[in-house]
């Protein structure tokens, strides 16, 4: 905060009220905001009815409840006082920072990513810990639907399955369990739906939740009966594209000079324009955070980095292809978190 | 928003696009935004990777789909143009916002929900009867509960229950489904955890997901074994307080009335000071919208206004009671969607 000159901190809804204090707030209209004043002690400003949820840290921040009738806004206010520079929590609700902004007149206000961004997207031991025990969850699942029936089943029922499993992984919270089959796979975000998986259709299975407060995140390929030459060689350009990235991740690498390596393996297979995204985000407590691996982002990796190294093939009206690892650059090189197997699973 | 002098209309995540195109938003952090001009067409400016989510209506909008290396607040301020006053979408993210600030230097923001707030409000017939058939299936798993066992059984064992029936019965999300025992209960918004519940206990159930994009919510109390009379009789006044709640909820009547009249039955009882919070929220694509049942609050109930009726007695360290049904304002009075019994229902 004194080297951006942010002179206070004001965080909210997302991972940054858990990484700073371990207590999440609800996403909802009733606003909990934790004002982080660089030069006096952080206060957590929340509705009185979830103050009993909050564990109390009187060392590290005091706790003051505002009643139904209250403004909170106002309380928000008098903590930030005089302050020219405030930072905002980049997930907080628009309604909150129009009021604090009325509120504050003369404060300037800027992302509190920029303080928070860069702490959170270095893992400490414990945190790549419970990544990998994330990671190893999902791995699991990944593996289980190797031996699993796909054919006649809708996309829905295959997420069902896999929400089921996720909870009973361990999970607190489903973030996500995408199930893309057939045509269906080219659009990278697909909602699962009522389409029945048939013979010959790829199937992109893309899930993660969050585990101990750290999220989980991968990809597998499943084909149903044989793939199409055009599939198992589109597969294999892909193999090698995340490979290739995985390994090019070592600290000290921009961010974008592995998305570069993905890229590269993919056009020289003649697939350049069939991959539409970026290589990869940041993971931790949140499923998407610093640092993304994409074009422009030259930030270097560093020991603690965790991300998502997925790249994909999309076709539209036909399928699409995925491959996702959860890698952390380490001063040995890159550690692979997921370790399920990669190749375009055969299943019936 | 010619009313409101609001030149255009910018909306993120949450239930605003879904109620004005039908496509929701993914809650990440690359920015979807619905742009409407009081002038010209509305825009959509989507993530390329998600544009093949998006049922294009080109005669509600038109698609601009962005790259990953765009920046797609340039897009958006570009659509803005020289708009004075820029209405921004209440759960849009703060980075979001301070960019589009940036971006468009001259503007006035203000909440959109001061124009689409009264408008999602007020449910024509269609909308109530989607807000009925959820209210009808969580009714369904209210009573299913009055025949489970309870006792030994850990909170988060009973959550799990309620999330697999939430979503057995068409939901197609979860909201939150809070299992609170014994003392647990007396923090109004607990977290499901793990511990066991005992002979004794009350039980608070709190569930609603989404279905067909509109929300359920109940709340139902169970008693593992005999109340005492304190529990027994907070309860009977808190059913009394309910009732006379929803009766009050007569077209024209201002919503802090109806907070007012169960607010004034507690009070009789003696348990003034145990109801932390408010009698209600709206509900409709949202868990919790306008028009909201607080103190303040003087707008006057009109037909098709949906909203939570669900005064609680909160008693520190010892137990909680809250009860809660769906009711909607129309000119034949008051009419509750949900029906399950309303009893402090006997459990084992």
């Amino acid at each position: 905060m004194t080297e951006l000159g942010i002179d206070v901190l004001c965080c909210s809804v997302g991972p940054d009220l858990p990484y700073l204090i371990g207590y999440e707030a609800m996403p909802l209209e009733r606003l909990t905001m934790l004002v982080v004043p660089r030069d006096a002690g952080a206060v957590l400003v929340v509705p009185r009815l979830e103050a009993p949820r909050v564990q109390e840290c009187p060392d590290v921040f005091a706790l003051e409840p505002w009643e139904e009738t209250d403004d909170p806004i106002e309380r928000v206010a008098a903590r930030v006082g005089a302050a020219q520079h405030v930072a905002i929590g980049d997930q907080t609700w628009a309604r909150f920072v129009l009021a604090l902004q009325d509120a504050v007149p003369k404060a300037r206000f800027s992302p509190a990513n920029d303080v928070v961004g860069p702490l959170r997207a270095l893992k400490d031991p414990e945190e790549v810990d419970r990544l990998r025990r994330a990671a190893r969850a999902v791995d699991e699942i990944a593996v289980h639907l190797r031996d699993r029936p796909f054919v006649g089943r809708t996309e829905h029922d295959v997420h069902r399955e896999i929400v089921e499993r996720l909870l009973d992984a361990g999970h607190e919270r489903v973030n996500f369990a995408i199930v893309a089959s057939g045509p269906n796979a080219a659009s990278p975000h697909h909602d699962a739906g009522s389409r029945v998986i048939e013979v010959g259709d790829v199937i992109l299975c893309d899930f993660g939740g969050t585990m101990e407060g750290y999220c989980s995140d991968i990809t597998r390929m499943y084909v149903a009966g044989e793939p199409t030459s055009e599939i198992a060689d589109a597969y294999e350009a892909l193999a090698v594209a995340q490979e290739a990235a995985v390994q090019a991740a070592t600290v000290g690498t921009p961010c974008e000079a592995v998305d570069t390596v993905a890229r590269d393996v993919l056009a020289r297979a003649g697939l350049a324009e069939r991959f539409v995204h970026r290589t990869g985000h940041g993971i931790g407590m949140d499923a998407h955070e610093d640092p993304y691996v994409v074009q422009g982002n030259t930030t270097p990796l560093a020991v603690g980095h965790a991300f998502s190294v997925e790249p994909g093939v999309y076709v539209p009206g036909r399928f699409g292809l995925r491959l996702e690892d959860i890698v952390v650059a380490s001063s040995d090189g890159p550690v692979r978190l997921n370790d399920a197997p990669r190749d375009l699973a055969a299943v019936s």
